[in-house]
């Protein structure tokens, strides 16, 4: 089958074993697919380990399950699969599984690709109200929802978003929903413009906040969010990359700051927010996968692949 | 008066002015006045724009002060002088306020000395059963116990501190006190034989823990920090030093950490503690003022002055 597979470096193949599928599990016929930045990271050396398909935001149908309840439905998925059995899987935390394969980045093959094989309680199914070009966003949503799933974001928190790409554009509207005082704090005038209808937006700020979200995808993003928070205020760290940064962790113990890390969220709210219409993002822009140079390069909010109607 | 200023370097003089009070304030004769590890920082480098009498933990006498219930009385201070006007001021966060001036450390001299001013409202009276020997120890114990106003330690939380030191010590008798399944891991035998009353003890863990509490006062602790908490789990930062650590944070984003800073913390408890004999130390070794070479010097588990009976 066609798949865009990373061995160093990325590689397109007409060729590709087409995966079975075995107990718990269904076969997803890839719809469409898209690009996110830690495939990107992954391409500069994020996931030296990392050998197979790559790809985790996907939309397909599923056309082969010991799951009759799934056959045929169109789906999105987890991309974590724990095992069932450790510290983490039992105290409610299977994203964080020891022994976990994360589809398309670690262990597993993943959605660049025509088929996937996927254990079936890590899909969820579309609703018919739901175009596939809206439901691909699920996956980075539920990522940006996540947020306010480790943080009360009342609505009179003075929140900062640090960054004006892709990652915070999807948070800055999940922090609208709150209602919450939101300034985006950005580098390109041009790119904030987009962010106007969600917050206050700005290049430079002299206000300090009680969260701060760091959404530049850029190690240095801790030192701008350090600089914007309040004292005893709480700093949420987005996206992963390759990269170090050199930081004085006495700065965070005088002013008693949180750090908190995030990373995958919950499929049903942001599954229930794209089917409301209460987020919203600009068209994906799709090539099919032997067009991956293109699709990788595109300048368009999001990029994929249609790899089926 | 006698008096061990900061300028550049530690100072002894017999000469330094006695400070004159104000409004709202009261003159403390010192008793006994304890080094704090920020002391031996700042004259390592961490606070160069400091100058002035060093020292802030202190048990004195107020010998003058417009509160009549306070004259004559023993006391202990908090050392943040807050303004009472800003954000931080008037949203319970006191000690993190912007125009603060801080006791022996930042803006205001420090306790190193035969007499101090201060504000009435920053002391507190210390029970006649507490010997002020016993009674120096509050405002470090204050400062583990703020671990407490920021954690939730659940008599089952599984809980790790690093460090085998003066700082450690505090910290492991104040979790004890919470029946939480404790550990300390340390780097040296014989400094964690004094732990085993609190709970487990080793120079070298594979066990994994909920909140680590890095107490080593060194900028490494994170790193290790990080190595033993569990994915979604909290790392608490105790202490303050000069000093930087070069991190990967794309490591606390995949594993979905919180990172904490703490600092001070709240009186009332910490003397009530040790007036019900709950936390007990070690006895202070204490030096006059003018052998301050010999108290910097000394390998007690806490080393002062006693400036006063």
């Amino acid at each position: 089958m066609k798949s865009l597979y990373y061995d160093k470096g990325l590689k397109y193949t007409e060729d590709y074993p087409k995966p079975t599928i075995h107990k718990n599990e269904s076969l997803v016929e890839i719809i469409i697919t898209a690009i996110c930045n830690t495939d990107k990271e992954i391409l500069k050396g994020y996931r030296p380990d990392f050998k197979g398909v790559l790809g985790h935001e996907f939309v397909g149908r599923v056309v082969q399950s010991d799951d009759p309840n799934l056959v045929g439905q169109r789906v999105v998925g987890e991309i974590n699969e724990n095992c069932g059995e450790c510290i983490y899987c039992k105290t409610g935390r299977p994203n964080h599984c020891n022994l976990r394969r994360v589809v398309g980045i670690s262990g597993k093959d993943g959605s660049f690709s025509e088929f996937l094989s996927i254990r079936n309680d890590l899909l969820h199914i579309v609703p018919d109200e739901l175009s596939s070009e809206d439901a691909i966003f699920t996956e980075p949503l539920a990522a940006a929802l996540e947020i306010k799933e480790e943080f009360h974001i009342k609505p009179s928190t003075k929140v900062g978003i640090i960054g004006d790409g892709r990652l915070a554009y999807m948070i800055a509207q999940v922090v609208c929903l709150s209602g919450a005082d939101l300034t985006i704090v950005g580098k390109h005038e041009d790119k904030l413009e987009l962010f106007k209808a969600f917050g206050k937006t700005t290049t430079e700020t002299k206000e300090s906040y009680e969260l701060v979200i760091d959404a530049t995808g850029s190690p240095s993003g801790i030192l701008t969010a350090k600089n914007l928070v309040r004292s005893k205020g709480t700093i949420i760290i987005k996206s992963t990359y390759a990269g170090r940064v050199e930081i004085n962790m006495s700065d965070f113990v005088v002013n008693e700051l949180t750090i908190k890390g995030s990373r995958c969220g919950p499929f049903e709210p942001a599954l229930k927010l794209l089917k409301l219409g209460l987020i919203k993002f600009p068209e994906i822009d799709l090539y099919e996968l032997k067009d991956y140079k293109r699709a990788f390069g595109s300048k368009a909010f999001k990029a994929g692949f249609r790899v089926s109607q």
